[in-house]
C-alpha cells in the first residue's frame, strides 16, 4: 500500500517496508549511489531517497530527471543529514514516466506569467502546489464553518434568466446555431438564459424556508476588466440568514473571515512558509494580527468624514454619495485603523434594489468588510423584507417587477427580516497566501481573451 | 439569542428563557389559548407552542395562519401530549409576516408537478425541506470523505474551450450581440467557449501534480432529453488518483457510495422517515442492504453472457459490443445479484478516447457502478497513460490532437498510471431519498424549455 509523503514525513517511528511514488524534484549521483528528492504533491516537503547502485531499477536512474515519475520500495530510516528527520533507503526503483529535455519546469525560477501559460503543469512547482493545497484546505474550512453552525448548503442555479445585481454584465448561454441567435424562443430554454452573477436571490428563497443557508459555487461576470483582482469566473460564498439583522450579518462575516485566517495559521502543512518566504514576508504577522483582534466598525458617513479630515492625497475625490475607492479602503485599513474595517449604512443611491432602507430614508443596511492589502472582501446587507418598499425599489431601479415576482413572493408570504453577504473566495485566498494576482489562485483562470485548457 | 428548533427538540433539560422563530405549520384555537406548530426548516420536526390569550402579541393570533412568520419568547416544558417530549409555553408572540389567503401551500397534498412550479416556496413543505437538508448533508459528506482521505479539492473551470467527452452536446457561452454571433474572434474569450460537461481532463492535470484530487461542481449537458433522470445542469463528483489502477478505482467508488449511504442512515435528523413513509417504503431496508454488503464485480463480457442466458424479455437486444440499457442494468442489480454491481472492461468501441486499452486490444479499463432502482450511478476508468496509444486514440476518435496538446503533455512529462470516476450527485440523491424525478432533488432544475427563477 502506497504511503503519501505527507504521512511519511510525519511518522514517529522508522519503517521497514515503505512504498511511495511521486515525481523527482532533483537528483545527485555519486559512484556508488544516487540521492533523489521525491515529491508527490501531498505536501510541500520532499522525501529524500538514497538508492544504492545495483538495486532493481537502478539501470534507469540516469533518466530519473526533474519531473520524472518514480515508484520506490524500501525502508524509512532516521536521516543523518541536517534539516530532515527521515530518509528512505530504496530496495527497488521503478521509472514510471521519464521526461524529455524540453520539460518546461527545470530547476530554476520561472515567472508567474510563464507559469500561467502552462497552467496544466504549474501545480508541480513548490509555489503552486502550496497555492492549490491551500485553496482546497480553505474550501473545506468554508464548508466546516457553515455546517458546524447548522447552515444548509444550497446549490443555486448557474444558468439563470434573472440578473441579481441588475448590472447586465452577464454571459449568455445558448444552443442556437450562429445564424439563428436572435430567435430566442427556439433556444434550449425557450428564452434568453445567462450565467449567474450571484446566487443570492435564489439563496434567499431557501433561507425563507430553512432558516440558515449558504451557497458556495462559481459565479460569472462578463466585465472587460483586465486587473489583478478580476476574473470572468470565480467562486463565491453567500450565506443567507432568516431572522437576522445587519448587526448579526456583520458578526457572521467577521467570524467567517477570522475562522479562515485561523485555519491558514493552524493547518497549512508547511505551505505558509513558502508564501512567507517567497511571496509576502509580512504575511504570517498580518494573519495573526487579523485573527486576534475585533474588526473596526464604522458607518459610511464616519468613514467619509475620516477620509476628508485625513489630509491624505487621493486620486479620486472623497464625497458623501460616492463609492469608496480602493485607495480609500486601503487608507482606512492600512494607515488609519491598521486592521480590518466593516463599513455600514451606505447611501441608498449607490446600492442595489434588495437592500433594506433605514429609517433615515437616506441610507441602506449595507456593509462591506475591508481588509489590509486587498480592500473589499465581503459585501452584504440586511434585505428589504417589506413588500411595499421592495416594489417601490423595483420602480426606482427600473426593474421589471413581474420578472422578480417569485422574489417578491418571499415578502408576500410569511416575510421575515433576513440578511446575508458574499465573500469572494479568490480574494480571500489572495489575502491568506499573499498572491498578488487572482489568476494565480485559480486552477485555470478565465479573463478577457483567455479560455485555454 | 434565537435557538434553532432542531436544537430545542434535542434538549435534555427544560429551559426558562427560550427564543425561537419560524413559520406556522398549523394553528388550533380554543377560548383561552392557541396551539401553534412552528417549523424553522432546521429539521423535520415542529415545536408545539402554547399561547395563552392575553400575552403580548396575542391580538394578532388570528393572522398566524399556515405560512405566517412568527417570533416567540417563552419557556420550554415537558409536554403532557403523547408523541412529543417538549412544548413551549409562550410569554410573547410577534407576527413578523402574515400570509394572504392565496398562499399556495395550504395544509393539503400538492402534486410534485405543482410544487415544481413554485420551486421558490417548495422547501417550506415537509418533503422538500427533507430533500434539501439531505442534499446539504450529502454534499458535506462528499467533502468529508475525500478530505479525510487526503484528496485535494480542485475547482476545475466551468467555461471551457474543450469537450471532454467529444459528444458535442454543449452550451455555448457568448457576449456577442445577436447579429454578430458568428464573429467568434470578437467574443469575450477571443474564441468559442462552452459550459463544461466534465472536469475530468483538467482534474487529471492536478492529479498528476498533487496525487489525489477531486472535483465537486456543476456540469452541463445540452441534450434535449426530457426524462426523469436528465437535467441540463447537475452537480458531479469526480475524483482522480495518480498511481492508481482500475481495481483501486473500483474500490474507491464502492467506498464512496457506501459512505454516502451510511451517512444517510446515521445522520438524517428524521428526514429518512418522511422518505420511507411517503416516497419509498422499502428505502431504509435497501440502504441498509447496500451499506452492509460488498458490491458484485463482473466484466462486461460476463454481464452480456448472464443477460443472454437469463431468458428475460428485453426491449433492447443484448449483444457483445452494444451498450447496456437501463433494463439490463436493472435486471443485473434487482433481479439477478440483488445488490450493486460494478461492471468493468467494456469494448473499446463504445467508450471515450481517454480510457486505457487492455492487453487484449479489445477492451478498455472502464467501470460502471450500477445500483438497484437507478442503474448507472458511477462511470470511471483507468486513464490511458501511454503517449503513443493516446495519440492513436485521438486519430481513431477523429479528435484534433493539437487542441488536446496540454492533455497529452501529462503523458509526455512524468506520466503515471492514474484512474478516476464521475458520480452524478443528483442520481445519488435519488438513490438515498427514493425521489423518482431528478427535478425534485435540485433547488431550481434546468431542463429543455425550463429556466425559471
Amino acid at each position: 500500500m502506497r504511503s503519501l509523503i505527507k504521512h511519511v514525513l510525519r511518522r514517529e517511528e522508522p519503517c521497514d517496508q515503505l512504498h511511495v511514488a511521486g515525481w523527482a524534484r532533483t537528483r545527485r549521483d555519486s559512484k556508488a549511489f544516487s540521492f533523489l528528492e521525491l515529491n508527490d504533491g501531498s505536501c510541500l516537503g520532499n522525501l529524500q531517497i538514497v538508492a544504492d547502485a545495483g538495486i532493481p531499477g537502478y539501470e534507469d536512474v540516469a533518466r530519473m530527471n526533474t519531473g520524472a515519475a518514480i515508484e520506490i520500495h524500501g525502508k524509512l530510516i532516521p536521516s543523518p543529514a541536517a534539516g530532515q528527520k527521515w530518509e528512505m533507503h530504496a530496495s527497488s526503483l521503478k521509472l514510471l514516466g521519464g521526461v524529455p529535455e524540453d520539460y518546461p519546469l527545470q530547476k530554476k525560477g520561472h515567472s508567474q506569467e510563464f507559469l500561467r501559460s502552462i497552467a496544466h503543469l504549474r501545480p508541480r512547482t513548490n509555489l503552486y502546489g502550496a497555492v492549490f493545497r491551500t485553496r482546497s484546505r480553505m474550501a473545506y474550512a468554508v464548508h466546516r464553518f457553515f455546517q458546524e453552525r447548522d447552515f444548509i448548503c444550497v446549490h443555486t442555479p448557474i444558468i439563470t434568466a434573472s440578473d441579481c445585481e441588475g448590472a447586465g454584465e452577464m454571459f449568455r448561454v445558448t444552443t442556437l446555431p450562429d445564424d439563428k441567435i436572435a430567435r430566442e424562443t427556439e433556444d434550449f430554454f425557450g428564452k434568453r438564459a445567462y450565467l449567474t452573477v450571484s446566487g443570492q436571490l435564489e439563496g434567499e428563497t431557501f433561507a425563507c424556508a430553512l432558516s440558515n443557508i449558504y451557497t458556495f459555487g462559481p459565479t460569472f461576470r462578463a466585465e472587460n476588466s483586465n486587473t489583478s483582482r478580476h476574473a470572468a469566473e470565480f467562486w463565491m460564498i453567500e450565506p443567507e440568514v432568516a431572522f437576522c439583522d445587519l448587526a448579526g450579518d456583520m458578526d457572521l462575516a467577521e467570524a467567517l473571515v477570522k475562522f479562515l485566517v485561523q485555519e491558514m495559521l493552524d493547518h497549512h502543512e508547511g505551505d505558509l512558509e513558502i508564501f512567507s518566504q517567497f511571496v509576502d514576508k509580512g504575511l504570517r504577522e498580518r494573519l495573526e494580527f487579523v485573527a486576534s483582534r475585533p474588526f473596526e466598525r464604522i458607518s459610511y458617513t464616519e468613514a467619509v468624514a475620516l477620509l476628508k479630515a485625513s489630509g491624505a492625497k487621493f486620486d479620486y475625490p472623497v464625497e458623501y454619495g460616492l463609492n469608496l475607492q480602493s485607495e480609500h479602503e486601503r487608507w482606512l485599513t492600512e494607515v488609519h485603523f491598521k486592521k480590518p474595517v466593516t463599513v455600514f449604512n451606505y447611501p441608498k443611491e449607490i446600492k442595489p434594489f434588495y437592500m433594506r432602507l433605514n429609517d433615515d430614508d437616506k441610507t441602506v443596511t449595507a456593509m462591506d468588510v475591508l481588509v489590509p492589502g486587498i480592500g473589499e472582501i465581503v459585501g452584504g446587507s440586511q434585505r428589504e423584507e417589506r413588500l411595499d418598499v421592495l416594489m417601490e425599489n423595483f420602480r426606482k431601479h427600473n426593474l421589471d417587477a413581474e420578472a422578480y415576482g417569485w422574489y417578491a413572493d418571499l415578502r408576500k408570504y410569511g416575510s421575515v427580516p433576513h440578511a446575508g453577504f458574499g465573500l469572494g473566495f479568490e480574494r480571500m485566498l489572495m489575502f491568506v497566501t499573499g498572491m498578488a494576482n487572482i489568476r494565480d489562485v485559480i486552477p485555470f483562470a478565465r479573463t478577457p481573451g483567455h479560455c485555454e485548457f
